[in-house]
């Protein structure tokens, strides 16, 4: 047998935390960077554009499937792929809905799945309707291209999107926005999950997510508090979204608690996610690994916990110069459990550059101490 | 602060399982192969000879430290580029000691530290003395170019090693041999332990090794049934022997409890060895990365382990077809909660071509688990 060939396309930290379970296991892995000296520079093979199907395609020749850094590749690109038998996971019938968020919404509301109440909006009178039937204040986002917080806004009267609501504005978005009621969450969450091409479809266990600025800031796995009946119930809508959109791959689902106890559906990312960092160390397998054995149609690993609390805390950018690398030398001598991560990119305030997870078996501590680590990191 | 560099001399697994730390703790490693595609091609940017100073300092310029895959780069082309101020970990001065499997026992003696009974060979009639006095047998080694039962022979009388007491066997040792006392030992051990250039250091939990023709094949962590006085020395021992012979990075020390109870000192490996492969999952710091804080001289990671018990299994080449991924279907099903590992390498009957590690609370159960998952792997 020839060694399995994984293709990713998209040089960033996720791309570049999918080399460690290649090399682990044995698997070959190319990267298709957007430019030199990205964060998956070690395993880039070839540097262009996404976008340009002949470029794609001299990538694609050279891997047994193709798999994703970002939900940014045009579906065009993708279908020619498939028009090729090339294997694209997840397929572009399942990105169509990462990459339009009325899509998404569309396919879940099909499905039954629960979801905050939302509407297109093609003009500021639909707007200005939604806002009224929905407490006078709506959640607005570009159905593509957001990411981060980017392409989000908060909204309570359509004077707060008279940019997005001109046709300019709309023609740049596809055309219509979305609009979604603005949940009164007591937290977020989000669940983490793999699903083969062939059907085998393996849970994480729940975690709590924070956000700060739009940008995931903590993980808590376990999510605190999270009895057996709200377990079943995010695993359930993880494998009926995963499976009712023919998602492969690692998928996470995040979702809000809503302070009447529903659930509901966030938003979607199709490859490995933020919110799944905690699993390098916490989970028998983690996210980077589950995801190589799902998108080469190989079975998965547990996702049994490796200890009762794993905390992450995300290494955001504080200026032109913190490198995180450079506070090593104070931060490793104080914090000698702390998994500390970067990501090979350059300092830059607010940027994902990398970050820490700490296992402990009391949540708090384990908490505490994986805050102080980032803290004196980022010092 | 500029990306910290480690060069790693030598392309075999060891460097190949360094090269996950470096991404995961975002440093920079470069390797220095024999050949193109070895194991660690990955990170591989030069290709060449070991033993030539010119290729090895060109390799050296373009790291802040070198360090080592194998121990068989000739002393005086370290002394070199010692002698330019290049930053060599662990330094010659101790890899001497690695390299002369008698410089190493004088050493030792000198130390005062526990060995089985030896003495230098250089006739036979010095052979037939120690054989005689020895219970009427010897373990007769090469000092210098034995491993993994290489260079090593058991002796009855000086007739069994004719060839290697000639006057060509012996002037291509290095003029004399070594013999130790058979010792009769009820298994093996090995600490495994890490030290700074400025003086950290840290040992991990015991280990029991199990050796077949020489070569490491099952590792249990913890080992069974060693009290804190066991621990107490072995720790100990390896603190005695990284200071006194002034080692740098992971070492190995590999010992045997005799049968009287004695600990005696076998063999040193002055890198991230077999018997340590357990630690990349069981151990909070895995001695890969270990070995890359050491030799950069950043503070130490904890050793603490992840899991009540540890297991590895080696997985030795069976024939030229099976590069045991080719299992990978059979195996990941049957065995979600296995660690597989292989190294990148072209099947061979005997060689060490990847490894299986299983974590557990049942010492028992989780070595049963770990060599089902190996044997379905060979078969």
């Amino acid at each position: 047998m020839t060694t399995p060939r994984v293709g990713v396309i998209g040089g960033g930290q996720l791309a570049r935390m999918m080399i460690v379970p290649a090399i682990n296991l044995g698997l070959e892995i190319k990267v298709f960077a957007e430019a030199e000296g990205s964060s998956a520079a070690q395993a880039t093979t070839q540097v262009g554009d996404y976008t340009n199907l002949a470029e794609v395609r001299e990538f694609a020749e050279t891997v047994d499937v193709i798999t994703f850094d970002h939900e940014h590749v045009p579906l065009e690109v993708l279908e020619a792929l498939e028009a090729e038998s090339i294997s694209v996971q997840p397929p572009s019938m399942a990105l169509k809905f990462a990459q339009n968020k009325l899509h998404m919404r569309q396919r879940l509301g099909a499905l039954g799945l629960p979801m905050p109440a939302w509407a297109e909006i093609k003009t500021a009178a639909e707007l200005e309707k939604f806002i009224g039937e929905n407490g006078g204040v709506a959640i607005l986002k570009t159905p593509i291209g957001g990411y981060d917080g980017k392409g989000v806004r908060v909204v309570r009267s359509a004077d707060d999107a008279t940019d997005w609501l001109s046709s300019d504005g709309l023609a740049k978005v596809g055309g219509s926005l979305l609009a979604e009621e603005k949940v009164d969450f007591v937290r977020e969450l989000a669940q983490l999950s793999a699903r083969r091409p062939s059907g085998e479809f393996k849970a994480w266990p729940l975690v709590q997510t924070t956000q700060a600025d739009g940008v995931c800031s903590v993980v808590l796995s376990p999510a605190p508090k999270a009895d057996s009946a709200l377990l079943a119930k995010t695993a359930k809508i993880a494998s009926d979204v995963a499976e009712g959109l023919g998602v492969t791959g690692v998928m996470a689902v995040e979702m809000f608690e809503a302070r009447d106890g529903r659930i509901l559906i966030n938003e979607l990312a199709m490859r490995p996610h933020n919110s799944g960092h905690f699993s390098i160390e916490g989970s028998v397998t983690s996210q980077f690994e589950q995801h190589l054995r799902a998108v080469l149609d190989l079975p998965l690993g547990s996702t049994e916990v490796r200890a009762p609390h794993a905390v992450m805390v995300n290494l955001l950018g504080t200026n032109d110069i913190n490198d995180f690398i450079m506070n090593y030398d104070k931060a490793l001598v104080e914090f000698p459990d702390a998994k500390v991560h970067t990501y090979g990119k350059s300092a830059r305030a607010g940027r994902k550059m990398g970050h820490v997870t700490v296992l402990g078996s009391d949540a708090k501590k384990t908490l505490d101490y994986a805050q102080a680590a980032a803290e004196v990191l980022r010092s």
